[in-house]
């Protein structure tokens, strides 16, 4: 419901990132879960360097961990899942219904993230590098090519599996989100208004004002738009 | 324990792939998880050329799906998840060993498998094409990093989390496999001696001679090696 320095459950996050970044680093998936199940949550904010010790905890040297009790995880799709288990909200119980969630998990992670963030290293961290001028076109053909396969899936439908919101959608929005910096997922107003969808709930809206106020709040100087 | 054609576990595979890929088609993960967990499985053989409402059961248009009863899912670390809930073999009960088991799939398929892909694609599919040439090497840097991570938090362990093998195990073994055509795994020796104690275990065994029996037996005219 809150971030609440006395809750049982921690996450990592970072302090502050450049903007770009801003409202899609991976914390977002915990907090938007955390939201959405009703739990609060307590923030271990970490620098953008992080102490080598922090490998120790996450071997790729990434954000979010979640701690809760004996459990300590990483990995955002994982986390998704452990929430999901605390609350039917985010993941049904009945076997079907869970593994069509927890598949999608997977698909948005597996199926669909790796081309679309292909697509925004090569737009915001090779740009002006020889081989991204030339790669670019069949990046971005390569994103399109996915971003239709789940918006023909979707056809009508609410969310991916229909009426009910799962932690398969939450992962889905995450990673459409990657491309905000582009047109291609309005090429695709299915997929748009399903972004819209998930960004207009209100366990959403916390979850991102919570990230970007940290961020605020952690501004270097000189760092102001 | 074995491809049944009675068993009431479905799995699809491709009739048929190029040597290249033959070895590394992710229905091999599904057998092989099924091998582990003791359960017959039926095989529904596609052509590569899938027919378009393929599609309706498989949006990215990959193998493999999974049909047991009224559970049709698809993704191959879902289908895993839902092997290892039924084999304490493959999947731990108790909350931390389970989740850390779960994470690793997702880390193996998130934050491993799309850098060693990117290389893969360079080299087996966009060679001579001048952008590949210029990102080979960084493509292969930040491959090798990602084994640098995993062979640091391995150390001497026998498995990622100790003693026991796990789905975790599995997928990150399969996703290794897809870097045989490079000496970068060599590179780690500990990561090395992991993939070879995976590809040594009987269930592996079965489930690789399973998966290139198939190809063998439809080989096409002219293709023999």
């Amino acid at each position: 419901m809150a971030v609440n320095d006395n809750a049982p459950i921690e996450i990592t996050a970072f302090r502050w990132v450049p903007e770009f970044a801003q409202g899609v680093v991976r914390d977002l998936r915990a907090r938007w879960a955390l939201e959405e199940a009703g739990l609060d949550y307590r923030v271990r904010l970490l620098d953008q360097q992080r102490p080598p010790e922090y490998l120790l905890e996450q071997p790729f040297d990434q954000v979010p961990i979640l701690r809760d009790g004996e459990v300590r995880i990483f990995e955002s799709g994982a986390i998704a899942q452990y929430i999901g288990e605390k609350s039917e909200a985010l993941l049904p119980r009945d076997p079907q219904s869970k593994y069509r969630a927890i598949q999608w998990t997977y698909a948005a992670l597996n199926s669909v993230e790796p081309a679309l963030m292909n697509l925004l290293l090569i737009d915001l961290f090779f740009t002006g590098e020889e081989w991204a001028k030339l790669r670019r076109p069949g990046a971005e053909e390569f994103a399109r090519l996915k971003l239709k396969r789940v918006s023909d899936w979707l056809g009508d439908k609410q969310w991916l599996e229909g009426d009910r919101f799962s932690i398969g959608d939450l992962l889905m929005i995450t990673v459409l989100r990657f491309l905000r910096h582009t047109n291609l997922v309005a090429e695709f107003p299915n997929l748009a208004d399903f972004v819209r969808r998930g960004e207009a709930r209100p366990a959403f809206q916390r979850a991102l004002n919570d990230q970007l106020a940290t961020y605020k709040q952690h501004e270097p100087e000189g760092e102001a738009a």
